[in-house]
This record gives C-alpha cells, structure tokens and sequence, in this order.
C-alpha cells in the first residue's frame, strides 16, 4: 500500500495515472494547493520543496513526479521498456516534459492569469514556448502512435498532465491533430478515467 | 565512438562529464548557440527541437541532456546504483534539475541580461526560485556527499551544468555552504576538467 499526497495537479495526476494503470492499491492524502497547504510545515517536512506528488512507500518518502513513475514501474514491472531505443525514447520524452513543456505551460499560464501586472515579454516568451514545444510533441506523434514509440509507456502518463490542464495554460490542440489523436486515446483509457476520477474527489465543491 | 553536438552551456558540459567519468571515446561537433546555429536546418534536422547537445551513437540520435546521461551509463555501467533507495534519489535529483533548478536559472538569467525590457515581476519571480532551488539542494547536500546518497551518480552531473555556469543567472553559493563544498569536490575531478577543456575549445577567441 503506497500513501499519495496529491492535489488535481498536472503532476499529481500522473502518480495516479500509473498506479492505476499497473493495478496498485494507493490512500491518497489531499493537499489543497489553492489554499497553500503544501506550504504548511507537516507537508514541507515530507517535501522540503514544497509540491505535490510526493508518494510514500514504507521508509521512502519520494518527490518529483517523473521519479516517482520510474521509482512504480520499476517495482511494479511495465510500461517502460528495458532497453533498446524504445527505453531511450521514453527517457528522452520524460525529460522534455519535465525540461520543456511543463515549464512552459506553467510559466505561460502564471503570466497570463496570475500575474499581479502585466508582464508582455513574458507573456510572449512564455505562451509561445508552450505553443512551440506543443508543436514539437505534434511532430514526435506524427511518427508514433505514443511518444516513446509503438508502446504505451510512462513518458505518455508524464505528457498527460499538462496536456490534461491545457486550459490552464491557454494552450489548445487545433494546429496539433496528432497530439489530439493521442489525447483523446488517452483519456479514453479506463485507468486514466479511474484516476482522473479520483484525483477530482480532493477538490471541494465551489 | 559516440558523436556529441554541443556547446559551452549548461546542458552540453553534463554530457562531456560523462563521457569523460566513463572513459568513452567522442568526437565533438561545435554548434554556436550565440550565432544561432542550432536553429539551422541540417541542425534541427537531426534535433526538431533545435537545442544541445544531441548524441549519435550509430542510428542513434538521441536529446536532452538527462536521457542521454541514463542512456550513457546503461550502456557502458556504472554512476547510477543499480537499486534501492539511492537509485530512487538519483531520478529524484535529474528530475528536480530538470524542472526546478534548471528552468529557474534560465529564466533568471534572461529576464536579468536578456529582455529587451524590463520585466519586474518576472525578474523578481525567477531570482527568487533560483536563490529558492539552491537552498533546497543546500539541504540535500548537508545531509549526504552527493546528490543522491554516498556514492558519484550522473544526479550531480546533471546539477554540475547549471552550477558551473551560475554567472549567467547571477546566482552566488555565498549562502549555500554545502553546495559550495559539493561544486568544489566537482570541479577538483579530472574528469570534469578534461570536459570543461574540451568544451571551452568550442568557444572562438573573442
């Protein structure tokens, strides 16, 4: 049984995701980042720096959304191929949603929506690196049925979260078909829907 | 022999280090991102999204900086424990380098130096998180020698690259004790230095 501290995040969603899809049992704790509470000092004493995911499996207390999907499947076996270029595939679109688009997504929607004053630069800078690397994923799913190849794996999961709150960055899929094609087969997925689900449980009704 | 494109930044340097701790032969192909080269069309030819350093290891061509650290060692062994938890900390500390400190130390160091206008609150936003992201490796650090536990892992190269060229996000170690002993033990490797040798004969005379 793994404890999963967790909020309707783009990076929280993808630790459900993959312990839905491998079949693991998981208490997932709510910590409701819109009110602060991953700032509070019981949660920054799990992760110092302070940001759901952070998934518990006995003595480890492990961070970083991506490391925690490496950390599950190799325990639990799947969806992440031993070798060959398949495995660095996976490993090469791991690290550019890590690297590229999560922060561009992130950046482009704190400047748009969040921003105290308008910062035009940024917003420039930021909306289109998100549309640019969005582009880049469209082009790697022209050649692939998923992003690391002809296998589901976990750099899928990991793309999903941001793609799954676009919105939120005010990033759409019109110039991108095959990013659509792939989300859609996606979110089709009867574990993403169980986590998708389940993870939308944590947050209070309006 | 392995082909390495590349430049003296943040993100080629890991790569070198590598290859060098790894005693693996390369040959080094110079891409001048202060001319703009790596957008040119043989370039992203090879890398769509028109960044270094890419790796050719036969019909290999494989980005980003972190996967090609993993794919290096699993090809030749050694700099990621093969289990356990510190193999958990290592992907824990590529992924928070990835996302957290590297992104942090870009974005500073372009909205100091870079844009065309002043952006106060962007400005104010990514010097905190990069001042934010060193004081949480400073905690890392002042409870283990490394990175990732006891033992060398590919985790400090990676954090090596943005560390190395902490000028350009104006960052400073002068309250982060820790992290100024690790970088010193760094950059004392032969390894290390024979990469920034080689790297820096990529950069012309100004």
């Amino acid at each position: 049984m793994f404890d999963v501290y967790a909020f309707a995040t783009p990076n929280s969603i993808k630790v459900l995701i993959a312990l839905e899809e491998l079949g693991l049992d998981y208490k997932l704790h709510g910590i409701n980042v819109r009110k602060g509470e991953q700032k509070a000092p019981d949660f920054v004493a799990l992760n110092p720096n302070a940001k759901v995911p952070v998934l518990v499996d006995g003595d480890l207390v492990l961070t970083e959304s991506a490391a925690i999907l490496v950390y599950l499947v190799e325990k639990a076996g799947g969806l992440l191929p031993a070798s060959g270029e398949e495995r660095a595939r996976a490993f090469e679109q791991l690290f550019f949603h890590a690297s590229g688009l999560s922060p561009a997504f992130g950046q482009s929607g704190f400047f748009q929506r969040s921003a105290a004053e308008p910062q035009p630069i940024a917003i420039e800078r930021f909306s289109n690196e998100a549309k640019r690397t969005v582009g880049i994923l469209d082009g790697v799913l022209a050649r692939r049925p998923f992003v690391a190849g002809d296998a589901f794996t976990i750099a899928d999961i990991a793309h999903f979260g941001w793609l799954w709150r676009r919105e939120f960055a005010l990033v759409d899929l019109d110039n991108a078909p095959n990013v659509s094609r792939w989300y859609d087969d996606m979110a089709a997925r009867p574990a993403v829907q169980r986590a998708i689900a389940r993870i939308n449980t944590l947050v209070p009704a309006a």
